[in-house]
């Protein structure tokens, strides 16, 4: 019998870090149950107690991580007043988040976000990005900053597609450079485009 | 001994295309090389003269696929002047690359472009992609059209970022919209960004 939420301790979590390393290291496919185990200290069996099999450590891994990626990016937002610094409050926090957490970006970007199989057993995490940024841009409309005609559900896909696209570069790279450097250029980009005025 | 490549004849590329459908539709940690040779209505043994095996198959596949790619970009891009008008005809055919090949999207979005063990063994696609941008951008930057001062690293990955955001909600929705039609509004929004002027 699996153990429930409310009985999550310190060694569940430090089982789904222990995963976060591994799937990282050597991908979810080649990743195994015991090297898990053996990552966070704990004999195989105790990792059956919490989780059902390896497809289940990589949804409960993603739902952890994203569901506190999404409080972080809520308070780095309300914190601002107008709607292209909410814009950059968020695109910093979203790098910020990426780079302290190599692990995550890794598995993210190379083995969750893409994978059809993957794709449904994990909240919405598009959903809850979306809905942020429509707040923000609807607000930006109404306060006369942004632009009336915005085509939302193209704005949200570029805004999402770019930030992705940057991640993606930095995980190749390896992390060498400074992530989080680039999400004032970003943002300049996305609000004031590449045409000359 | 396979097959090299001055031999190879209709029953490569008929294998290439039976290939595409299958890995479309199961994926392609499901797909067999039997199942590929049933579509293809060739034996199995058939398959191993041209290929070492399954990823020699999806290695082979998508580099056909993005060769083919690439030389219809450039034509659209060659005929025409500016270079916002470039930008355009290039996003217009990207899109309209995908939407025509559905099975290629598929494979692309969800099995090749982000995952680390494929990357090595394709040729370098977005290289390919970032060069003719960087030739459109610096001709528009030349020409006055186009702002002097962009990070061009960013750009790149911003443009190519939202176009396979698009292409990949275009994929999830089961391609039940006119992909093509985005490509002006994504454009629009590249050229003079979000913010009022």
């Amino acid at each position: 019998m699996r153990k429930d939420r409310k009985e999550r301790s310190d060694k569940y979590y430090s089982m789904l870090n222990a995963a976060g390393v591994v799937f990282a290291r050597l991908g979810f496919y080649k990743a195994t149950i015991s090297q898990i185990a053996a990552e966070a200290g704990v004999a195989d069996g105790t990792i059956y107690l919490y989780f059902k099999n390896k497809d289940d450590i990589l949804y409960q891994f993603m739902n952890y991580k994203s569901g506190r990626f999404f409080e972080t990016m809520r308070q780095a937002v309300d914190g601002s007043e107008t709607a292209d610094l909410k814009l950059r409050k968020l695109i910093r926090c979203h790098l910020r988040e990426f780079q302290n957490d190599r692990d995550m970006a890794v598995i993210f970007q190379s083995e969750v976000r893409y994978r059809r199989d993957v794709a449904p057993h994990i909240k919405d995490i598009s959903k809850v990005y979306f809905d942020l940024l429509t707040e923000i841009i609807e607000q930006g409309q109404n306060d006369g900053i942004l632009k009336q005609n915005l085509f939302m559900g193209l704005v949200k896909r570029l805004v999402l597609g770019g930030v992705e696209g940057v991640i993606n570069t930095w995980v190749a790279a390896e992390g060498k450079y400074d992530l989080v450097s680039m999400a004032d250029p970003l943002v300049d980009l996305y609000l004031g485009g590449i045409e000359a005025r």
